[in-house]
């Protein structure tokens, strides 16, 4: 355990916010905790009738890369995640469903971040009209699974929420 | 693609730094993006003859929680990361080990962190002194395979770094 004794927001921003805050320790030492707080994130690996999995090609800033991901977004502050995991499969691909099995929630960076980023499948969707986020700069597209497998295996994939769900979608299928 | 059109360093702190940066967008729009640099980590899953795995349980300000993780740790500045996976390794766990496994990377938080956890799978070591950290309050146990998988699905294991270390061992096993 570790006692916070003073919490000192350091910045403010839109996608997180920083705090660093004296904590003391169970040895009796006192630490600083830069801890960086986020609303938390909702991910959906969708897999179509041909076992297919779409993932989403999208420049990432702090890599300066392009990432193959599932689709996913942030949540809003308190938003349930399962709502979010709605909303972004739609806006981010044009599919919409009403049904959404949880796959699990992870902690991506556990040393300096609270963020939550909840995960779920989605089989059974309809299309409806593509609603690109003006501020992304994303294509998508249907990969078989193996061909997924394949991607993460030769370090193609990095992203993961991505890995944990094509993982989890993997080992809950058998 | 987004272009850096200015560089704002917001933080600068032991465990990560914050960037607030200026960017223009493919669209010619202008974005701030609030990046967090960080040296990157390394985790190792270690396994031993009967096929059990190591995992710590160490408390984690961030989410207020006692987590199960794989021995990991940050990489110094510019440091190799089989050389780190090797110095957490044995600092964590008092286990020594000269011949690691990559098991890849993995990019955990894409949307606003740099940072990079390698993941080494080691199967080949001998116990030396355990020499943990100061700061850090940690209880280590050897779990059996079937049970780390049971806990990854009933949701305690929630650490993205463990949840992939395991699976892609599961894996690259078949």
């Amino acid at each position: 355990m570790e006692k916070n004794i003073k919490t000192n927001l350091i910045y403010q921003g839109k996608v997180l916010d920083l705090y660093c805050d004296d904590v003391s320790c169970d040895n009796g030492l006192e630490a600083k905790r830069e801890i960086i707080h986020h609303s938390g994130g909702a991910g959906v690996l969708l897999v179509n009738d041909k076992k297919e999995i779409l993932l989403i090609k999208q420049y990432r800033y702090a890599y300066n890369e392009e990432l193959l991901e599932i689709p996913a977004g942030k949540l809003e502050k308190n938003e349930d995640s399962y709502k979010a995991a709605l909303r972004e499969l739609e806006e981010e691909t044009g599919y919409k469903t009403e049904k959404l099995k949880p796959l699990g929630k992870i902690y991506p960076t556990c040393g300096y971040s609270n963020e939550i980023i909840y995960l779920y499948l989605a089989s059974d969707f309809i299309k409806t009209q593509t609603n690109f986020d003006p501020d992304e700069n994303i294509s998508k597209k249907w990969y078989k699974l193996n061909e997924v497998l394949e991607l993460i295996d030769n370090g193609t994939i990095k992203d993961a929420k991505t890995i944990v769900a094509v993982y989890r979608y993997l080992y809950l299928k058998k």
